[in-house]
């Protein structure tokens, strides 16, 4: 159990003067309850003073079961005689309110996610819709509170367990890389080295560290497409690689719920020199963005560092995004983020991509990206990893 | 451009008294305007009697200019001088509404969509949200209308076009069906066959008819385990397959935005003889109830050919869910369910799945599962392919 976590929700609800949080998205369910509900329609009521309470269907309780709440209630779904199963949650939400007797007490809940963790089932997430938000209305009251900022503040702050957790999806990723290095090669065409690092992650993580869901999303572009990886089309295809054709790989990973964000730029065979000089710009911007970072730096002095490397070697034209974004239990978090105009100081325990790139139409796009932590006196790379051009 | 599909939706607009659709699901999107939102927040703006806005992110411009929709409004994003992107959002909205003078008007939105379709970006899909909600109401008033019950009754009924997609869909699937019948072979573990069956609809797939996306999302149950194909766990693991194990494949596939949703059961090597029995059983009750369909036959007459045949060699225990379920936008639709309680009739252009299964604990699962068309005369196996359990 990931004590630390749930104090300092804790605390945050008290100061927000929330009696509960009601959790139905994977991700959040996920922090509070180590239980990473596989379809994304179980739900977390979790008080300000008293023990929590899972709701989760009968087909995933051996899952809620593996998690910290001991109070769960299962929901029958799926089978023939299991009636209406959102009959079933608006019954168990309503008994719990009751029990708890949060009825017309302050109820945060997800209101304003635009953007959602996939869960498991990635075909088909479920999700927030009216329709769920009435069922909480009908069991809490009409007090429901948009938390979707607090969740997101107490996001941005990991805490030791979940570092762990990110060093494990950051390990399993770099197995992707791997793989990703193993397949530039003349003739594999972008959608085969983007699948061969999805097979990776999946067959070599899946059971890594315990680990029970690994999965990668992998998109491959090369040659002048390249330049695409940041349009951002992002579509692999069946086009094949040539000698010396620049491939950038972007790659996101989850495992059990955490997730990592990753780039790497491969040439096929023998790199050209032009292409080598490019590239060493575009590593060492990362690296003078990932030296300045520690607790106080503001979001815009990291992306400075980078931008004025690539700027000093008269590439800034082509340096069009931000350098970084947070992460962790989504592939892309609000913050921290480093943009020329973000004057926000980063503090320890956050965790952001540095990924600056360079995009040249009619020539192509590079980019490398890793993710790093903010320590107590500096950084800590999650995902260290050849940055080699050619091998 | 489908001309059938815009001239259904305005008459049932026009039956319901909306003056609009506005729609962001990209299932939806896709639907109306021939393109399928990658990140899924553009915006189709879909007036009852006025040529229809799309609203797109730059990046996704060219995608929407290869749809139906003539008139495309883009909005930065992504890039350092983009600025707030839902500003942009929400300018154009307004834009549009002005323009459309459908301010104040019956604006149908969905509303209940508690199961979205991922878009391509399924790491991180775009939802409907509260703040999406408000930005609506923003533009258009506060009459707003819940159009999630037309909307899946219009899909409900698919057009000569759309059963092509459904048809292209299915084709791409039965290449990763052929890449389970290589695989499963003794030694092979659940997560190798599962990747390679991803991997092969990922790579041959793609370009197919000039599918851009394609993408499959496959769980492998093996030996025992396999009774989880229906509890539903659907996690593949590094259990390898022995000689005679049986391996189940659940299969989601999506084309460019449309679905197939297909399960084969194989040995490994030479099957058990119980097994073969038992198999045997399976594709007979699903070979019932395929029978049974053509216009007017009730869902549950469907479920009871397949139960039956189940019941009556002893088993009927075992088969613990409904028959089929319809699909084509998303990997699971509302209707047809083919269930012994639901006496619905079933009609002409109408999709679903057929499978039938049976799951013992300490034995394992097996299930057979197609994409069936009812035609005007009866149907139309969209997913032929072979049910042999050993080859």
């Amino acid at each position: 159990m990931d004590a630390e976590r749930l104090q300092r929700t804790r605390t945050a609800m008290g100061k927000a003067g929330l009696d509960t949080l009601v959790l139905k998205l994977s991700e959040n369910v996920v922090m509070l309850s180590g239980y990473w509900p596989m379809n994304g329609f179980s739900y977390l009521i979790f008080p300000l003073d008293k023990d929590p309470i899972l709701i989760a269907p009968v087909p995933e309780e051996y899952l809620a079961n593996e998690g910290w709440v001991k109070d769960i209630r299962a929901f029958k779904w799926g089978l023939v005689d299991s009636g209406n199963p959102f009959e079933s949650i608006a019954r168990l939400l309503k008994q719990a309110s009751l029990e708890l007797k949060l009825t017309n007490k302050s109820v945060g809940y997800e209101a304003s996610f635009e953007f959602i963790a996939t869960p498991y089932v990635a075909a088909e997430p479920a999700v927030y819709s009216e329709f769920s938000r009435s069922m909480l209305q009908d069991a809490f009251g009409r007090n429901l509170v948009d938390a979707t900022g607090l969740i997101h503040k107490l996001r941005l702050y990991k805490t030791p367990q979940e570092v762990e957790r990110l060093q494990t999806v950051n390990d399993i990723a770099l197995m992707g890389l791997q793989a990703f290095f193993e397949n530039v090669v003349p003739g594999r065409s972008e959608i085969e080295v983007a699948s061969a690092v999805e097979a990776r992650i999946m067959q070599n993580g899946t059971g890594y560290k315990n680990v029970k869901v690994a999965r990668a999303w992998a998109s491959v572009m090369s040659g002048a497409r390249a330049v695409s990886a940041y349009k951002p089309h992002l579509l692999s295809t069946q086009r094949r690689l040539e000698e010396g054709d620049v491939a950038l790989l972007e790659l996101a990973t989850v495992a059990d719920g955490w997730w990592s964000d990753l780039t790497r730029t491969r040439a096929a065979g023998r790199a050209r020199p032009a292409d080598l000089d490019k590239w060493q710009v575009v590593v060492a911007a990362q690296k003078a963005a990932i030296e300045t970072l520690r607790p106080g730096v503001l979001s815009s002095e990291v992306d400075r560092a980078a931008r004025d490397l690539i700027n000093k070697n008269g590439l800034g034209a082509y340096f069009i995004h931000h350098t970084g974004h947070g992460l962790g239990l989504r592939y892309h978090e609000p913050e921290p983020f480093l943009h020329p105009e973000v004057n926000t100081p980063l503090e320890k325990d956050m965790l952001t991509t540095v990924e600056p790139g360079i995009y040249i139409d009619g020539w192509g796009g590079m980019r490398c990206e890793d993710n790093v932590l903010v320590t107590a006196d500096g950084y800590k790379v999650l995902s260290e990893f050849s940055r080699q051009l050619e091998g």
